[in-house]
């Protein structure tokens, strides 16, 4: 991650928590006092954001704090393993916690259970994908929790990625039209994919050589028609619904893609804590 | 919600998830053309943020997009019940879409768990409150949910209320030094809240009067006990992994606030989606 | 004060001082040509805003300046008393002269002057308070130069406390109405306080068990009137147009806190110089 | 001033003073309720920022809110004379009020005192200007109130007018090779004035064609003695500790400009107030 | 372009170019003087940026003010022809002129100049493009002309596309593993694209199946040597240094795609001037 | 140039280039891998903007980049002579390439082009100035530029100079009122200019003593009868199309300033490269 995008993000969290200043903590401690404090884990997880986003929001609240013995993001944490020691101003630390924890429970969630969903596919050749479908502000910190659990990224924004939906294709009345008209004006580094409900639509996205193909919704005995019927001309992509019960059915299809807006919606946050040894 | 505080908000959601444009979208549609949508309930639940917030996530991509039929937040959507209805250029509904849904289904779905909380102890005198485990950055706007909900919020952030927890009170000595401490700088329109692991430190914050005694962590026997010995000298709040099969026991116990974490950082989402006629 | 809040409000102060460079000194002076002047007291006042402000303006101008024989806040300074002596490449302490002067005058100006109100009183138990009556863009420096000066703080902001006032009040009907729907919807870590103007009104803020009453106005016989009637069961705020003549009388009537919009609108600059070196 | 410029000035302050919204108001009105004020004169003094600035706060709060009945800018106001009736929800008028007053009453007080000296030398050719000492953040505001009190603006800051003082004379070694220096670098849009304390240094100046020489803190005697020595070879500014008392001694002595720091930094304000009428 | 963003750049230009005010224009010119001019070319050239980007600038500046008669983007200007007419406030009119005609000469000179080569090739199937030396800052603007011109975009920033270059062949030891590397981490919206030397390298890239091979600085003759080499199995683009003289030698060749930085780089700006009809 | 504004630009302009990061180099290189880098002239120009603009780049990009061996701003180049070398993190320094190129290319193509119209008219006693028509964005950079070709900036926007051109006139009905109407009004620090066509209007500007005299699109011819009827009684500058051929016949006239816009908007780009040496 951009060490100045992330800053920028992190300084607003920041403001956000701490307002003008901690009413409590600075009737009570002064800027000298210094403590120390460790992240731990309580629970099992896959971590991620330790010394990239949690050092990171101690480091924004007061550059002066000093960040070790970080666990590497991708560590499979254990109930009390330190994740993080940091040291500096009680004030500071006090400051950035909130925000540092709220921030790695979210991000070792993400990555926990893209793991999941990696682990269940595993001897499959295909690739967990995350969507739009993160939460408003935090794209950037979510897609590298993917990235971290074994997911590859989507792509990240409206502008970098084509995706031809129903309503694109019902302007254009047909999907070659549609395609016609994205591939005329669109870079010639940006790939084109389409959304297909049926195998008539499959047919016809070959038909015009798109670069991918997403199976929305579709059964996995379809999904596999759908394979075979494209049988390596495009990327496919298999998308709605998919579950961590459902997606190793998904994966035996022969799709190349599943991508799977759980990952950043509904993963639980881990349980994490802050031990302090003033 | 201030409206020039939530559209700086949305405008930066916007900008995360649309970047320089919708390159798919902007390839088939011109400007002038102009659409319809209705975000509709897919599921039962309590709504929140359709006039307040989806809306205005339309009209910050473009002021000219005319929202009306919107349902007020606090109503209890069913399945296929229209929510709001969009109209407008086509290209901005598409480039609104994701943020809108992204942010109803979300607080929707924190209006929803705290209505099931605050419905379980609708007979006690007893309020449900939100905490600081909201989502970095989205605030304000979970705040408001929560409200939505039937509960009330806890204080915004580390400026705008008074919470000496343990590490306040080692530093000190002991809690009447933390809270004279405190007393003696904030100003007199906040009040001191004082967090508490055992009936002995519920003695000495009565000794010397804080307005609320935080009863952290204890079984709803011990907080019961708690209520019998402050006697309405204080307001008292419970706190620590309250959940809906708890809450109506810890409620019994006469507690004034009880605080829930999970309202914002658990509430599953709701399933909302856009239908468009064209 | 939080360093992130406080350089963000400086910077801004200097683009606008400096502009896009200072025309002459960079005509004269180059980047590489080093100085030192000393901020020197001109007259005897409480100083306010040394090291916390001042000495920032500079930093924030050019990191690479050094401050040293900063007097603490809170200091007596007498003429020719040095304050802060600050070393750099010229050009930078020419930028930063002007803004640190001027906000160090007017800070201390306001420590000065709060301290002369707190000297009156000082045998009451009474809090001085500053108001919202601040310069616009200063406030959070304000509010520090009044807590140098032994003063203490009111509200923030409309945000982070309740004052409930007559035009409230004749919305609701009665100042019972307006206290219970204030009470049903803030958070309650925060205090009501309602102004009042007549003892009928203090019996009826008495009757719901307002947390705070101020005596908008009154007479310093009224005022111990109302003391005498509240008798403790909440505290007491005189304000109003109270001057170092009229303080003590004020004081003397038993309230708890008087409030003062003369510390912030009206306190005379101090003389403060910069004295150089080459 | 330009409206996008002082719309961004208001919008930081209102963020500042309305904080995340109005707990109190926002407890007790809905955003439906309309009402309407008046800002009134409670003491005579010219009135400087009332359509300008008073009415664009209202106005940035909320677009809706209606201005009318605005007396002129430069009007002298009479106690109880109407300055401006704002008209919308009462929310809005209510959040705005606070800075609408804090910034009508320091301008007008501005303005009166600046209408003061300017009627003091009526008689007079000669200009009555500002300087830097004005509030930080305010600049734009506060010169523009001198200029609706009669006088005129020096410079805005140190890109846009140069001024040669003593160290920068100290620096080069002479008045000559600091002009020179700084001629060979400027614009040729700018004029160079230069502080001087002797008629040596005024000589100086003649004899290189400065275009404006500034007489810092000089005696009406010396001054005279430098203007005739000038004679009309260059503007003639007098700095340095002007009163309401000695400007009329400054100015007979014929120089061309008196520049008053007091005009912006010690300006008492005016007393006005916001009657309402639901 | 979104109009979001697009505003967002013209504040910043108008800030620039007009900073505090238009002195000589306010003070000849109240608020209330409206006037009408036309923006008229002055030579022949391909029009863009007109109610994209010219009609913008003067809205930003004031919302007021009205603009009609627009041609379209694209349409071929002759000398003498009215291109936009725009009434208004005349001091608004004036501060926007200078940055609507930069922006419409350079965007136009772009358009212009790309329509040549756009021209000179206008019989085979290849695609010009821009590349990244475009002028900082105004990379969206500079983009949207090369479309106008009738070319296509290459990728817009490092972020929306791959480019394998040199150095990262060399980092990694092979063309193989730098391509398998990266295809690996990103998103599989986005194509390969890798830059050869040599043929051997062309072969290499078609070993590993990229999407496109950036044939750089090739004469024509090794470039047709190349495309028979690659003969479909990726697209083809040529770049380096390609000329209105050389291109249509270079499309020949059989590539997909010519790269011309010049189009954004080296485009002279077109005459275009304002005239004024009070 | 100041630093703070400085490093404000940059940061935009590599967000611009680099967007959310380089997908290509982040996919290859680590955060720990070293590199070293050197600009190198493929030309003959003259420099401007390598310590000063692009070393800042680098340092801006990732502040633990190292540069040395920058040659001074102004000095000539040859061909494949080092100008910069720069060492720290391989993707740091590839992220910050294209902008730092892009600006120095510019940036020295201006002082270049300047220094070759200065070279023309060194024996006249005449400054050549840069005027408004810069690129949106980069003025701060350009004027730099100019000034480092040993050329002199005209005023920098419409706040900081005063030029009264025919639509003023018009408007006011004489030279005479304008400049009235302008003298009053604004700072004394500031000189007024007017734009003439004939030597009638030259003929009121001096009745009414302006400080310079635009000669507009004047022949050499006509110029020099301009000169000699304002005998020094104003400063002459000499405006409209002038040209590396015609600039010495303009310069003979006598003027004293010569303003070409062809500074800023028609400089070619030098050709400069970054070698590489892992």
């Amino acid at each position: 991650m951009d060490k100045n995008l992330l800053h920028g993000i992190i300084r607003a969290f920041l403001r956000e928590d701490v307002g003008r200043g901690d009413l409590t903590s600075e009737s009570i401690f002064s800027d000298h006092e210094i403590g120390s404090a460790r992240l731990v884990a309580r629970d099992s997880f896959i971590v991620a954001g330790v010394e990239s986003v949690a050092a990171e929001v101690f480091k924004v609240q007061n550059p002066s704090v000093i960040t070790v013995d970080a666990v590497a993001d991708g560590t499979m944490a254990r109930p009390k393993m330190g994740l993080l020691t940091v040291s500096g101003p009680v004030i500071d630390l006090l400051k950035a916690e909130r925000v540092a924890l709220n921030l790695l429970q979210r991000l070792s969630g993400i990555a926990t259970l893209t793991a999941q969903f990696v682990d269940k596919v595993k001897v499959y050749a295909v690739r967990i994908t995350d969507t739009r479908k993160t939460t408003p502000g935090l794209r950037v910190l979510e897609k590298y929790a993917v990235r971290i659990g074994g997911g590859a990224n989507h792509r990240f924004n409206l502008t970098d990625g084509v995706l031809i939906k129903d309503n694109h294709i019902a302007a254009c009345g047909s999907i070659r039209d549609a395609v016609e008209k994205v591939r005329a004006k669109i870079p010639h580094t940006i790939r084109i994919e389409v959304e297909t409900d049926t195998l008539e639509q499959v047919e016809e996205c070959l038909a015009c050589g798109v670069d991918s193909i997403m199976l929305d919704n579709m059964s996995p005995e379809m999904m596999s028609k759908a394979v075979r019927l494209i049988n390596g001309r495009s990327l496919v992509e298999a998308s709605g619904g998919v579950t961590l019960e459902t997606v190793e059915a998904v994966a035996m299809s022969g799709v190349d893609i599943i991508s799977i807006g759980a990952l950043t919606h509904s993963a639980p946050s881990c349980d994490i804590g802050m031990d302090w040894s003033f």
